[in-house]
């Protein structure tokens, strides 16, 4: 299947906004360091991806699942560190 | 219009993740200091909330219009204190 240019346009959104965790978690993981990140941001977000992945889950939409798997290995990352370090 | 069940988990859900900014908005305002925040995760996130903003703009899509543009005031407003002060 050739994804059309909406189809596209959602998966670049979904790829950008998914994989902008990996800088945090590279430069946490590097730093230990977690003073300025908010504990707040990132329990409030990993509730809300595993909400999304249930949404995903009940309405069987692969792209939401797949995004919703791969944000919620990156922010419950990010989450660890910052209650391991903060 | 009274939202059925699975709407109301896609709210809940889209809630989440957008508010989700806001501690780390407060946070950061509040202490000037950004040292600890990846300012490569706030680019990229900024830039895939343009994305999903064009994408709910051709789809006619309100709810995603409304969530990312409630994300991108508040995550630009993050990566705007990252380069001010990071």
């Amino acid at each position: 299947m050739i994804p059309n240019g909406m189809t596209f346009l959602g998966l670049m959104a979904g790829g950008c906004t998914t994989f902008a965790y990996l800088p945090q978690v590279i430069k946490t993981w590097r730093t230990r360091s977690t003073h300025d990140v908010s504990r707040g941001m990132f329990v409030l977000m990993v509730a809300g991806i595993v909400l999304w992945l249930a949404y995903g889950i009940l309405q069987n939409d692969l792209p939401i699942i797949v995004a919703n798997v791969a944000s919620l290995v990156l922010t419950t990352t990010i989450l660890y560190f910052k209650l391991r370090f903060g």
